[in-house]
This record gives structure tokens, sequence and C-alpha cells, in this order.
């Protein structure tokens, strides 16, 4: 069954919404904290062109972890599976998204999958440039594509907050360099990663971004293959085993839509050959998760049969 | 694309078949070592009731871990999700499926999924009936319904073997019972558990049982409802985010079926709406997965497009 | 400086003793407790017999994790140190006395060292005998003989407690008979470890073993060689290393005397060719420790300059 | 039983010297890797001011993990007791030196002893002064009155070497400021550690550094105290329980004397009331300690009785 209009969505924001006090907006990068806990907007995004949406839609908030998705598709396209998986892994754990007892423990060392911290950064190190501008300009051109929005980039405020507070990702990052998992100046690696997850868009942008992966990496509109379809299938794989930090299991069991969270309470979807979908609501759960988005995810997929299972 | 005919089927087995050099029999149940480790079988059960299928199809090997799956059903079937849950987590994990630490760290303690040891014994524990004896019998019951053969039984030497050489089990289960995860005799359990992973049955069988899984739960020749379909969609998410051991992640990128394998080189698949796999191939590789299974696995997906993602 | 009377001891005994209401009775061990936490009582032998005490020093208590040191003597004596620590570490670890995580990530599975409980069970695995009740008398003999006292055994109602509920054990033998650190019917083990740990005896005894230790092995009284000179050398260095469970390494800094706790509340100190000391606080601190036992052990260190280092 | 000659000495070294053929020197720090694998010398500092040596006693080495011994020495005459140890715990560990595990799985996050990296250089980061310069130059006269050599500094390149090449001891500090163990910019505190841990000087200097340990911190030739005597106890009984790396248990056991090693080869002893030894063996065991110097150390104890336990 599909979503026949806003009025829909609205309903259901509403319900879930009431979820939100159950929650926090993550303060551990101040940049963020200031975010009103209370929103939740959505956006539903068909191949046909058809969006529903609810809630404020016009808002921009960060891709944070997110991003995570996106960096993994250009790294897999800029260097192949091959080289891709021979420095991270493919497994999902049941540790924290910013542990690093993994690192040490797995010989050789190597992170355990592209969603975590370690991994992410690892990813963000194999994107192709001459220097971290031209990278980050590669990303973001990469990201317009996808969300058909040319005017998307990053939150120079959030970015900065981020750099100045990252000790535990600095601390990764030196783990792994010590490994050779990889070898840039680190801080070079931290100012494009903070900058990637600082990259921020509405829930529409979202849900076509989503909707691109959806399709198999083609665009709704034009037909153009912007992501090639076996990498699209890789990014969707990883969303449903390790999207949603260490709730990934049970948001596939309750859910079952591949999907990736990030800390500014932002949620991707990709239905495959369905549908993008695209949350954003600040208030988190104990995971890192948006807890009202969770909910409204959880709602739709029993309201429209959205499991994949 | 589907299959046409068991021709198709028994090329790819020749040219999976060249595997098994590469993997070696289970050796740590006695019983298991004697097994054939060159053998590859395939069954593929369309719900029309079209099923093709190459290699010794008769031979009988027993579930072992594939038993988890059904164990999962009828514990659902017999407590619910809510008693279930509370009970064993939901999460995969980067740890070996007989590994204890994460039982130790994970405060409270509680086995992280049901599909590694730990849960499952927890699993099994939760099958109700009036002795071992009686709930042994209503999980023969229920794997008949599921499998449409009313002779299947389990395979008493192999039951035995494991039991006096399942001394990893009984340390789960004593830490288990230690924290009133379990409460009954741990041998009583052991004897139950045993008796399970030794249920044996062909590749017709188990692709067979698969089918009912992949069609939410509905016998494919009756319409029969054997499981209710929510609890069918679960399985089938375990199957993806746990179900290959700590080689599941990559299998989800590499294959795309939900799916369940067994140290006797068994491998169950179910993908959803579309058909119901059985393979056996006893060499395993160094995950415990049938390692001419996977290949084999991997090339079906490609030929007939059957990634879910 | 040495102690003149039983009037200092029972000085520092009345100030130590307001410590008690800062901790609790072990309470896993149902027969445990109903002790009196308010009690503190003990004994200090020196070689030349005199000997001072405090407190109630006719009462009886368990030994529990005090026995360990002295079926690591037996064990040395009955197998040469080769044997013993082929099977069993030597280095301290900062994990709990129950841990298992690093049975485990150590390879080849080893106990880190005999004072934790998994390598004092692999330790008393090691004790010769012709069946566990042979064994429990040797043990009981080579006790009587180090107290001095012909008249002490094991509580009956206690070792029965800890054999019904001791799973945690059970799970630390079974995941060491797996990887073969013992070999003999898990029960068995349990029966002596049990009976071991709920030997009991009074203040007087226990300073008395302390000081036989204290004296490189030899009877303050006749002289005898009870333990090889090297052994208890052995012996009193685990007990710095690790005799206090995870808080060994504070105690050497605090107090500096060689010494080993146990749940019921006892502890024993063995401080080179200078003394023997025996405690009984039954009120434990987070760590298993005597709590009043530990205050007065620090106190008696300052005052009569006990410290080693 | 005290050493009579050079002679004796001598003797033992050459027999010692026979396992460095077992060992290799330490190559993860590139100036280290250009050491004399076959060389090993010895020094042994009585309190009355008698010195006996062997081997090339004139050659200066780098403290390394030596170092560590004096900077909790001066950060506890610095800060306090209970400054240090509310930041830095007490207890031994069966981690590797640089493991960072445990900072993630203890909570608060707290390095578990000054004689493992993280501990280390939360202990260097107490040190008071203006700069890193003004608390280098307190550390290095500190060091030039133990030893008695005003001349002693440290060797340049090998902390440059050190300070290029050190990032797992970055990922540590990083990891430690995330958590609020340390607040000073990482890099001003890696270039204060690597010039510490590039101290040198030669087995004579060192040997009477242990020996001022060993006499309560009072300087054996003119009895001035130059660490506070509970102080010098401190450091002593943190190089029985935790100063040759994880290995502390065995050598306990073996050698009986408070020690530290480092990576370059030195150990330092210092045993209570009776001398001082120093030693310099470049070729290592697997735990990173002299392998020469332990045999060396081993025959010493048994030969002069020198075992405290």
């Amino acid at each position: 069954m599909r979503c026949q209009s806003n009025n829909e969505l609205e309903a259901l924001v509403e319900e879930a919404k009431q979820q939100t006090k159950y929650g926090k907006v993550a303060d551990y990068i101040p940049a963020l904290a200031d975010a009103d806990e209370d929103k939740l907007s959505v956006a539903l995004y068909y191949p046909d062109g058809r969006c529903y949406s609810a809630g404020d839609t016009a808002e921009n908030f960060t891709l944070q972890s997110i991003s995570k998705v996106l960096t993994l598709a250009l790294a897999l396209m800029d260097r192949g599976e091959e080289y891709v998986f021979d420095h991270v892994g493919q497994e999902p754990t049941g540790d924290p998204f910013n542990s690093i007892a993994k690192l040490e423990t797995n010989k050789p060392s190597k992170p355990l999958n592209p969603m975590i911290n370690a991994g992410a950064l690892a990813i963000t190190h194999m994107i192709v440039g001459e220097s971290v501008e031209d990278r980050l300009q590669r990303l973001l051109s990469f990201i317009r594509k996808l969300s058909g929005n040319p005017s998307i980039t990053y939150n120079q405020i959030i970015a900065q907050s981020e750099l100045e507070t990252g000790h535990l990702n600095r601390s990764l990052c030196y783990f792994m360099k010590q490994h050779g998992v990889i070898d840039e100046p680190v801080e070079e690696l931290m100012d494009l990663y903070t900058k990637q997850c600082a990259i921020e868009m509405n829930c529409l942008d979202l849900a076509r971004v989503g909707c691109v992966l959806a399709m198999d990496g083609a665009d709704p509109v034009t037909g153009e293959q912007i992501i090639p379809w076996d990498i699209a299938r890789i990014c969707k794989t990883f969303m449903v085993t390790c999207g949603m930090y260490n709730a990934s299991g049970e948001f596939a069991i309750k859910v079952g839509i591949p999907a990736k969270s990030g800390v500014a309470g932002g949620v991707m979807g990709s239905l495959p050959r369905k549908c993008g979908i695209a949350i954003c609501g600040p208030a988190l759960d104990d995971k890192g998760n948006s807890i009202a988005g969770i909910k409204l995810l959880e709602m739709m997929s029993k309201k429209y049969s959205l499991s994949m299972f």
C-alpha cells in the first residue's frame, strides 16, 4: 500500500512525536545541543517523483553518520570493492559505534565495518583527490547530484565544533595510523571527516538521496546511473546489518527498511525498488538514534507494509 | 529470472564443488568427522510447488545450527515476542558463535541474539512441554509439518556424540543459569538441545521448510498458516543479520538471501515471497559455513538475481 | 617494632571496626549470609611462638579463597613447578576473580593465575589422590599440619550450599574442560573444591599457617620443613601480586604484606621471616575483601612497619 | 650473601649472554633498532658505596619505560598521593603495556596503573612546570640528583624518532583527553614524554638510582632524602606488581626483586635496604624485557639470595 497524502503522514508524525520526551538531543557536540528536541519531520519520495511530507521539511540538519553511506558509495566508486574491503570489514558488531576495543583485539587490526566511526574514518581516507579541499568538493558535488540540490554545503560552525572536540575520533585515527590502516596526516583526515559529517540538507533532499539508493543508483527523474547498481546494493545491505548503530538488529526486526541514522536526529531509508524516506527528529534514544524517528518508521512500516523480510 | 531445469543447477554445482578442497569437515563433533567432504547438493523450492535440484538430494544431514531458526519460531509461538526478547537480544555480534565474553561484559547478562549458541540454548529452554521428551516431540512434529515429511527424526549417534563433547555449551548454560537466563537442569537442556541439533533431513525437505518461511509461514501446498507471518518475518530478519555466524555481513553483501548455516554443511535459504533453498556441502570455511555452499549461493544469487538489496 | 600486648591489638581492632558499617556480608553463598557483619578479630603469630590476638579468636570461619594458597602449595609439592605453570599462568589480572573473558581471549586458553577462580579450580584438579575423598583427606591432613590443629575439618552445610549455587564455577570448569585444562568429571572437581573452600578454622590456627609460610615453610615450633622453602616463596609472591582479588595492587601499596583474603571475611598474612597474621571480619568491600580487615592491616603495617617495600 | 668481586658478575654475564640469541632488539622505534643485540652489562651498587660491575658499563642507553618509575616519584612529590591515584589506578593488568581496551571497558575511564603506557602518560602530564621545557628540566635535574651524575641528558635523535612514530601513544592520549584524564595539548605531552623516555645513562648511573630507591629515597653517599620514604616505597611496590610488563608475575616468582625494564634493554632493580642493580641487554623477549637481563637477574637472585619473598 502506498501513502496517498501528506495528511496521512501528519497524523503519524503527531503520534510518534510523543516519544520525543523520552529522548534527548546529542550534547557531546556543543553546536548540536541547541537543536529543538520536540521537532519531527518526514519525507517520502517515490520513484515516480511523487513526494509526501509532514513537519518542518524546509529545515536543514547535518547528516552526521548518515554521510557514512555516501562516502562508502564514493570510496567504492573511487577504489573498487576489493580495495575497500581489504581495509575495512563487512561484519556488524555488538559494540558501540565509537568503540576502539575491537581494533585492538582483531588481528590484523581492521575496522569491523564502514558504519562504525573507525571504519567510516578509514573510508573517508580513501576518497580520492589532490587535497582535503579537492576531496571535499568531489564529495559535495556527488551529494548535490544525489539530492538534485546544487546548493548543498556543510555547516562551518558545526564542523569546527566537531573538529575541536573530536578526541575520540583522533584516538581511533592514530590507532589505525599505527597499524597502517590510514597513512595521511590525522588532522587532515579529521578536517575532511568533520566537514563531511556537517553537510546539511532538509528532509526533501535526503528522501531523494534515499530514493536514488532504492532505485539501484539511478536518478529517479533523469534515469542517470549516479551510483553503479552493485554499489547501491552494498550500501543498502550495510544499512540493514549496521545502519542503526548497535540497535540495527532490533530495527531490522521492527521496521525492516535499510536505514542509516545520524546524531543530529536524521534517518535516511532506502526501500529497494520502492521509495526513499527521510526523517529528522533531534531527540535521541540511548543508542544514538532519533527516538521519535524510529517510532515513526515503525508505524510507517506497519501501515504501508514496508518490511523487506 | 527463475531456474528452469535441474541441468542449470547441476552446472553450478559442478563449478562450486571445486571449492570443497579449500574447506574441511567439522571435526569437533566426532560423529560429524566422517562426512564426505567432496559432496555438494542443492534444492530450490518455488511456492508453486516446482522444485529443482542437483547432487545427492536423497542423503540426510543433521540440521545443527539451522535448527536455531526453527526453535526460535516455535519459542515465539509458545511465549510471544515480548517474553522471548526480554531474555535474548536482537543484535548481531562480531564475535564467534560460541563466544562467552559478551555474556560477561553485557549488563545485565543476556545472549546477544538467538543465532549464537548462548542465545539458541536460551531459546530451546523456552520451548513448552511437560518433559524433555514432550518438548522434543512438539519440536519434531512442528518440523515434520514444515517439511511435509512425517518421518523426520533425529540422529541418535550424533546427538549422543554432541552430548558427550559439548562442554563449551555446558559452560554457556551454567553461566546463564548463574545469571537467571535459564533455570532448568543443565543436563536436561543439553539433552534437548543436542537432539534438536541432530534432527536430520535431506535437501528437498529443507528447501520446503525454507519455502514456508519465504511464504510468510504458509504451507506452499495447502496454504495452511504453519507459522504466523510476523514470526516468519522475524526469523528471516535474524537470518540476514546473524544467520551465517560472523560472516553474516559479508554474506548479505555477496549473496543477499536470508540464510542459516549449520556445521554439518547445511544451509537453508528463504527469499521472501520467492523461494526456499537448501544446500548441503560438509566442507566448511574457517567461520564454520559450507565453503562450496556459499560459493554456490553466490553464483545462484547472481544468475537468478536473488539479492533482496 | 614488634607488637607487645593484646591490648595494642584491641585498640587497633576497636578503631578499624568502625569500617564494618561501610561493607556487607557476602550473600551469593546463602550459608555465608548469616555471618555477623560487625565482628572483627585478629591474631599475630611470631616465629618464637609468641602470639597476640584481639576479638573473638575462638570463632571458626571458612577459608574460602584463602584455601587457594594452600592447594597451590600442595599441588606444587605433588606435581612440581614446571607442570603446574604449564597449566596455570603467573600473571596478575585487572579482571574480577570470577571472570571468564580472559580464558577465551588468551590463546591457548589458560587461567591467568592460581588466585582467580579458574586458576584455583585447575590447581585443585592437580591434587593427587585415588578419589575425591582421598584428595580431600590429603589436603585436610596438610592443613592440619600447617595449623598444628588436628581437628580441622570442613563445614558441610557451607560446602553443600556452595555446591548447589556454584554455577559460575561450573561454567569455568566446563570451559576449561573443553580446552583440556582439566579432564576429570566437573561434578567431582566441584565437590572437592567446595569442600576445600569450606574448610574452617579460627584466627589462631590461621595465623600459625601464615607463620609457616612466613618462615619459608618451616614449622615455627618443631622446625620441621612442612613446605619446601621455594614453594613457600612462590606462595607468598602470588599473595603479593594477586592475593587480594583486583585490589591487590592497592593493598601492596597501602599495606605491603603478602596476604590472601576470602569471602567469608578472612585474611591470612605472611610477612617473610617476620610473622603470620590472621584476621576475620565478614563485612566485605566491593572487591570482596574484608573492609575492616584491610583497614586493620593498614594500621598494623604503619604501627609496626610491616611493609616489605 | 653479598657479591665480592667483578669477576663473579663477569662469570654470570658470560653465561646469561647465551640467551641473547633467542631475543631481538626493539624495532618499532627505528633509532633503537641499531643497538648491538649481543651485549650485556650489569652494575650492583651497595649502600656503603661499594659497586661491582661487568660488561661495557660506560655505554649509555635510553631509559624508555624505566623512566616511568622516576616520573611517578616526581609526580607524587609534586601532586601528592591522593591526587595521583585519583587519576591513575594501582592495579596490575594481564594486558600488554600499550593496550587501550581497558581504558574503554573501565568506568570511569582511568589507566590501570602508572607502569602501562596510558598511566605513564597521565603521570607525565602531572609533572609541574611553566612549560614543557621547564618540566623537562625539573625532571632532568631530579634524575641527575638520583644518579649523582650532573651531565645526564636525553638523546635527541631517539626522542625525535619516537615522536615521529608514537601513534599508539597519541591514540592513548586522545582517548584520555576525551575522558578528561589529561587536558594539555597532546603534542606537548608527547614532546615531554618522548624526551623523558630518551633520557640516557650507563649502568653505573642507573644502579645508583636503584640504590636510592632501595634506601627509602636517601642518597647513599650524602644521606640526603631525595625522595620521601613513603614515595620510594610506593615506587618499589609498583616495580613488583607491574614493573616487568605482563611478565611481572613470573618475574616476581623467579627473581623476586622490585625491578623496571625498558625496551632499550635496560632493567633497574631496587632491593629494599639491600642494593641497587642496573642491567643493559638490548635483545628483548616477546614481552619486551631484556632476555639475557632477566636470565642474569634470575642467576643473581639465586646466587645472592635476593628474593624478597
